[in-house]
């Protein structure tokens, strides 16, 4: 076997056995792009040797998506293309495990009429909604891993010969998910464990808000009571445990709905629904964001925080050290995937149900009621630097270091 | 514009705007293989430029069908895999033209146990019956072309050099549909009007039943009362041609269910799912296959037949002279929608519902009392050579030419 191709049998083995944790009878959902042949064939096999009953691919061709944008009529984008969501719906209330190769060019849509892009978010926001509340609350098992694509590895390595921008890209997606070392499993195994930590000393604290401060941010975030932190593993509706990002670095939690109040600066840019935004920040009052502003793609931040009443709060505040293997790995990715578990982040959007004790099995009249924002948008944004400080602030208002200069303090 | 650029865009808008005949507005599915990516695209990009409203493409990929016969449990076989069908049935309801690349190679499940094989095909066909039954009444505009796999054309041209297989296979298909011209859609039309002047003759004829005479082959075919011949163009429910098959060289129609009887041996082999049935005849007594032979593939005939109760009846009596350019081309293509249009051709299972006048508005029990034949299979086996002769028996008992040597007799 080539050097490549073990990384990639551990990689997939990796996909198969810590992310999705395929159970022996379970159908499986892979989603995968026609750039990520090769990895998605390994993970169906590995799929079936771990004792799938079914494995069903649904590929898509980023090449067929954007013959849409650029040759169909405008109301080809309003429809909600119900299709392939009841599908998947099903699928995912019978139980199966949904494994997603995530290939995306980050500037697909370049050029295309920030209009259409809109609408089509929000026709596939609304036709997915029940699915989503099934994936938010963990009731199966789901994870997220990615492949190159010519134009994300374009993306990354600009500067590389064309040739081998591809090759680099998978060298730098082993290295992050730990497919470069013999003891892949082991070494995740090791790290859910020290996440898990994180998480612990956290939930203990139970900190009232935390406050941010950092160059361009000055941010204050209320957390719910009985908020809890979750971080690597997650549970699914049978109790069986699942890692949804490959990798993942993160330990997060829900914020208080409104309970937001201050200005946060974005620290790098966000990939939103193909289009770049760059340099922005947001200015919150009462959990909503009253103003935004970006040096560029304004516009489709202006989009995304209106895609419905819940898209202008925030959903989810994530803690990540500023030195990880991913910031350590000097690249920008330009895929939230990555480049959420390299920084501290925020989400506007919807908030994990599982954030607040007993959450999973509430109602969203429930969820709210306990402070958890609610939208059809769940969208991460990077807030993390070396110069970000973030101190938990105690019941009696007294405060402490959580990360000092993007570090963890404890 | 390359050569093969050329012919390949001439095909694309060949399947298009003949096959399926898009209507501005319409949606369109595209079942695409792995093996025809390059095609596959460049038909969605014709059917937005012929004012689709929206194209999705359902990828297969033979590598994870081949996975799942190999490695998933027996009972997986057993479901309805209900996933796709009821988006493609949808799909079909609202009016949306369908377009098939087929790719397979033709010995794809050679080696996998037959009951596997039988209990998928029994559950696809469970699955898509109600689809099936708007497809075979031409209620929806659907086309069948092909694009070559490395498995196909490994199966077509053994003795090339490997690297020559796929492109001598491309070329051997452009020149099938006359893609090798630069008047493609012209020459279509010719093609189309010659087909159904042999169309009305038969019409106007209404033989009581065709006897075939041939080195294995004694056999007598009723024909239903008012029962219709078709060729190239079907009208969908809304009165929209559209060429099922490209390329179609046959002129059809439905048989007696219950008025087949005597011998008829195959002339060519049958690629059935995954397998290859070759040297074969059927014993026909009142309708039905009583005995079944073959030399290669005797399980997977038998199975065949008995898929279910109608699967032992002949659903349909195509007439294509030996003289054709498929078979002028002298290549076995292990594949019907070639093959078919090489040879005179039947085929056990349904009938097709525009086979009588008013069929396509009937009800299945009123078509079963017209004498067409009901059942979730139907394939097409070749019966056809030089040496075949057709008599049509009129309804005083006289028999006069059909087919002479394998050649139209008028």
């Amino acid at each position: 076997m080539s050097d490549f191709a073990q990384k990639l049998d551990r990689y997939a083995e990796l996909i198969v056995k810590v992310g999705a944790n395929v159970q022996s009878g379970q159908t499986v959902a892979v989603n995968a792009s026609l750039d990520s042949v090769e990895l998605a064939r390994l993970v169906v096999r590995k799929a079936y040797e771990a004792g799938a009953r079914n494995v069903k691919v649904f590929w898509t061709d980023e090449v067929v998506t954007r013959l849409k944008y650029d040759l169909a009529p405008d109301e080809a984008f309003l429809e909600e293309p119900k299709w392939s969501a009841a599908e998947k719906l099903e699928l995912a209330r019978a139980g199966a495990a949904s494994i997603n190769l995530m290939s995306d060019d980050p500037d697909l849509l370049s050029g295309v009429p920030g209009e259409r892009i809109a609408n089509a978010q929000k026709a596939a926001s609304r036709v997915m909604k029940d699915y989503r509340v099934l994936s938010r609350g963990f009731k199966f098992s789901w994870t997220i891993a990615t492949a190159p694509s010519k134009g994300w590895a374009d993306k990354v390595f600009p500067d590389a010969p064309e040739q081998e921008r591809i090759g680099l890209l998978w060298e730098a997606i082993f290295k992050l998910v730990r497919a470069d070392r013999e003891d892949t499993l082991a070494a995740w195994e090791t790290h859910l464990s020290e996440l898990k930590r994180r998480a612990d000393i956290l939930n203990a604290k139970q900190y009232r808000a935390l406050r941010y401060a950092a160059p361009g941010t000055v941010l204050t975030i209320s957390l719910p009571d009985d908020h809890i932190w979750l971080g690597g593993r997650k549970q699914n509706a049978d109790g069986v445990w699942f890692v949804p990002n490959l990798p993942t670095e993160e330990v997060y939690t829900a914020p208080k709905r409104d309970g937001v109040r201050g200005i946060v600066s974005s620290t790098k840019p966000l990939s939103y629904a193909g289009q770049i935004i760059d340099g922005f920040s947001f200015e919150f009052e009462e959990g909503r964001a009253i103003r935004t502003s970006a040096a560029k793609g304004a516009e489709a931040l202006a989009t995304l925080v209106q895609m419905d009443e819940g898209a202008a709060y925030l959903g989810e505040v994530a803690l990540v050290p500023h030195r990880s293997p991913i910031s350590d790995s000097g690249l920008l990715f330009y895929k939230t995937l990555y480049d959420e578990n390299a920084s501290c982040h925020l989400a506007v959007g919807g908030a994990y149900s599982s954030c607040v004790a007993g959450g999973a099995d509430m109602s969203q009249e429930e969820l709210s009621a306990r402070g958890l924002n609610n939208s059809t948008v769940h969208t991460d944004f990077m807030v993390g630097s070396g110069e970000l400080d973030i101190f938990g602030v105690n019941a009696d208002g007294s405060e402490e270091p959580v990360f000092i200069k993007g570090a963890w303090a404890f």
